[in-house]
């Protein structure tokens, strides 16, 4: 069986760029990432590509992939657009892997594009709305605040988990992008602080949520056979693991835990050989803060209820047992819908080669990483584990 | 490396079925494939799922694969939704054949759905035009049919192809839908009569395009190693091409061919170290007839110059040195969307068993068969090679 390596990354900053194109977005992070190869990639060695994006600009609604690709000067590519609502990166770059583990293409581009700042308001709501179960959940009237909500209070209900550890999550992803120059957020908040923000759907209030984010990131794979010839510092993909669930929670046996979360990271964890213990960091999908309390159970990282008290006991900050989002996550550092699997990834593989930007947020010797990307709220999820170049 | 066996296929009829959901047709499409596996197939054994699909319906915008999978009675299941227009589910496949080929997953589903008519006319308009390049092509003005017709206009200047013979794919293929039960379209016409339909974009007439469709269709692949253990009559996917193009066609060298039809069919013929001589029967992409003359010579079936009379002279009828589109292809069978490239490998797996509905349908001692899926006019393009159960 074919090994996968990554040979390089690239992300833009996340942020809101009304006067930045989505195409100017895709080739800023394929650039980037082509540099990012330590002994240069040429091009034409791209031979298949996967681009994830939920609403493709609100207008390009077809043949997306190759009109990136055009753009980012790979015309001819074989390419296709990946839609998993917010996983859609983290299945294009599963889907990468696939490309490369069969032996038939050697160097694949998986990538993310978002920019939701084109949609009008009225749109956003539309194309995030749209990713929940439209005929029976959406109609009811819920929406992603009030279902993550819902699975923050059966949380809440129960293990004991508190309003602050779950507000906890916000206060240590904008300590941690304040230390990231891509960050949408650089700003850090108090608990106490972050507590006063006006409510969003109880038990959140606003600084429980990520932001409306433009962004993109793109991962270039290849056989770690032929990893060397790119770069001495290749990050080797251990792991990956993917399920799907009902998208309705209605539907669902509980709400305090994503059954496809759980399913996806034991997949990646078997297809390893590695325990949750040996995890060095992580980046989880904390679209609203209970995403990350969830993630810690669904990922073993503690049992379900400790994950208030493994938060809040600084277990998951920089400098704990396993630092979590060290990147600010999904609510400081941005999610552009999109652009955030591939982007998780892009943060690991330059923690791993110990090359993260500012040296306080760099985790000391990480050796195994692990990528937590949920489309909806769990409708599908997608984990992947790397390893540290060696 | 691994090889890769269909051992089901099931498919909608086409049509326009506005009393249906989208769901519906995705699940009779899914059950017919298997219910086609000879031996069954426990729905558990289903590991991954790649679904094709560019409008969703209109409303599922995202986390629509784990939607359809869970009214298919596959809840759980690693899926996702893949766009590139006319083209999804020609990719779902080629994906699909990679996970399998990876050796990661054994028996993957690749699907293809659209419900156009639940798309209001304008909405219809939208969607469609939206395959093109939106940002130049289409605010210039022009369209799918008007860019089709510049294909025609030049193939016509450069090797004096005529109306008569482009038109003429719109009669074989009406005729040949006409013996299929399962086609949109199942009235024959003459070429008189479809000469004298209304003025479309010249030299177009109304016969000469396809029509707004609803459908889906499925393909049930696996390991080549354990097909044995499903069915006897396994068809093996020996070749897969794929490439992108300048999604504008004024980007493009030439408008007489599709370059990345060519590097496609190129690609899957050199894979399948087969030469297109020795293709029995192919199921090409005509969405506008002028698509199927194009493909005649992208193929390689003939030269480019010779197109026009390898119609005429009936060497692609039923009987003919090569039967193409004896399903009625996109003009007489249909085009939803979204299932045309699964619907297409449907057909040829039919065929290629010896089990065309229709004894006058059915071409005789097909051993290989190929399907050329088109995305847009020609922004990418996926070409894959099938031989026959041995």
């Amino acid at each position: 069986m074919v090994d996968v390596a990554i040979i390089g990354v690239g992300q833009t900053s996340y942020g809101l760029f009304p006067e930045r194109s989505l195409k100017a977005l895709f080739c800023e992070a394929v650039r980037e990432a082509f540099a990012d190869v330590q002994r240069g990639l040429d091009p034409g060695l791209i031979d298949e590509a996967y681009i994830g994006s939920l609403s493709t600009g609100g207008s390009q609604l077809g043949n997306f992939a190759p009109l990136m690709l055009e753009n980012a000067g790979l015309a001819g590519v074989a390419g296709r657009h990946v839609e998993n609502a917010c996983a859609s990166s983290g299945y294009a770059f599963r889907d990468a892997c696939f490309a490369v583990a069969s032996g038939r293409r050697q160097v694949v581009l998986a990538a993310g594009v978002e920019k939701m700042s084109d949609l009008p308001r009225q749109r956003n709501r539309q194309w995030l709305g749209v990713s929940g179960d439209v005929e029976w959940e959406r109609l009811a009237g819920t929406n992603f605040p009030g279902i993550y909500a819902m699975c923050a209070r059966r949380h809440m209900y129960e293990y004991g988990t508190t309003k602050a550890q779950i507000t906890g999550v916000a206060v240590k992803a904008r300590a941690n992008a304040a230390l990231n120059p891509k960050a949408q957020i650089r700003s850090p908040i108090t608990l106490e602080k972050a507590l006063a923000t006006p409510n969003l759907a109880a038990p959140f209030v606003l600084s429980d949520a990520c932001n409306i984010t433009d962004g993109a990131s793109a991962v270039i794979l290849c056989d770690a056979k032929i990893a060397r010839d790119f770069t001495d510092k290749a990050v080797t993909v251990v792991g990956s693991g993917a399920a799907s669930d009902y998208v309705a929670i209605h539907d669902r046996d509980t709400v305090s835990s994503f059954k496809a979360a759980r399913q996806a990271s034991q997949q990646a964890y078997q297809q390893a050989g590695i325990a949750p213990s040996e995890v060095s960091l992580a980046e989880v999908h904390d679209c609203f803060s209970i995403g990350e309390i969830l993630a810690y159970g669904d990922c073993g990282f503690c049992a379900p209820e400790q994950a208030g008290s493994f938060l809040e006991e600084g277990r998951t900050a920089i400098g704990g047992d396993i630092p979590v989002n060290a990147s600010g996550g999904l609510i400081g550092k941005g999610h552009p819908i999109g652009a955030t699997g591939t982007g998780q990834i892009y943060e690991l593989v330059k923690q791993l080669r110990g090359e993260a930007d500012d040296a306080q947020r760099q985790v000391q010797n990480a050796s195994i990483g692990l990528a937590h990307n949920v489309g909806g709220s769990g409708g599908c999820v997608v984990v992947h584990l790397f390893r540290a170049p060696v």
